[in-house]
């Protein structure tokens, strides 16, 4: 038996991506954005929301590009502390040691440190409510080549992506992989 | 290091939702998508990607509602047989021993066996380009009553929802806790 529990946002997995940008003054900066997920195939984009009054809103309108680097495991700390503290009063990378990079294809800046980095471009900007989505397409994936297993595939245990779970505002790490995926077109037993 | 790996649609942790829909004749159907996420707070949206090539499609633009069933790592086979198979070719609840069930608050199935069910409206639908995206309210949210824990927070490691890594084309677990989120404002050491 099912039970109501009203309507929430409130979904497993849930992601943990910090959004990297310039603010006017072309100072870096880094938020923790979990309202986020791959969007589309061709050209291949993801999608981030933010709240209009966060100080990395200004920098995505402005500057029409970000960067998204996902934090394994050993940075939760200082993902936390990105996601808690607003860039308009602190250098959150001065704060955590994090270290921001030049992007190759776009004006933003992403973390060094975190082992999976998308450069996106915006190409959408779609008003929701409280939050905006802005839809980036992404000209490159980059990974540190500690994490690329056979054939350069990004291996998801090497990784170690966080886990968001919003109802108990925890993270989790990955876990065991449980199958292939796309095995076989019969009916499962 | 970073190494390029090119612009694909390359992120974790992706999801792995079960879309359910009703066709022309009112017939159940499910399907499985990973280009998804939470997009919006207040009202509580979920953003879908599907191609228009999809038996789900048509069910979406024409009906304007869909719920979003999470399978359980015991569910794998099934999640993975209803990603592969189209509905226009096969009834897959009926393939997989699944079982519809109609929503409270939308004219739509859910699949009952699957731990976590949000049942939405569309409110927007945005032309991406090979993939269109679908933003729906969600209405509410729904969930077996063992998975849940203290106050009926939802418990991640109850549900224990599919992880999708695109790169290798695997299904993963939900791993151990990691920390605590929104901790402390203090800058990590």
């Amino acid at each position: 038996m099912k039970k109501s529990l009203g309507p929430k946002t409130l979904v497993y997995p849930t992601p943990v991506f910090a959004i990297g940008t310039y603010d006017s003054l072309h100072r870096p900066n880094v938020m923790i954005v979990a309202w986020a997920g791959i969007c589309n195939s061709q050209p291949p984009s993801v999608a981030i929301s933010l709240r209009k009054a966060t100080h990395s809103y200004g920098n995505l309108v402005r500057r029409q590009v970000f960067t998204l680097s996902v934090p394994s495991e050993d940075h939760v700390q200082q993902a936390d502390y990105c996601g808690l503290v607003s860039g308009r009063e602190m250098d959150k990378f001065a704060a955590t040691g994090l270290t921001p990079t030049q992007a190759e294809h776009v004006d933003a800046p992403y973390v060094a440190e975190f082992p999976l980095v998308l450069e996106c471009k915006i190409v959408h900007t779609i008003e929701l409510g409280l939050h905006t989505q802005f839809v980036g397409q992404i000209l490159d994936v980059k990974a540190d080549e500690s994490v690329l297993g056979p054939g350069d595939s990004l291996d998801i245990k090497k990784v170690r992506p966080l886990l968001f779970a919003p109802d108990t505002q925890s993270y989790y790490g990955v876990g065991e992989f449980v199958a292939k995926a796309f095995s076989t077109r019969q009916p499962p037993k």
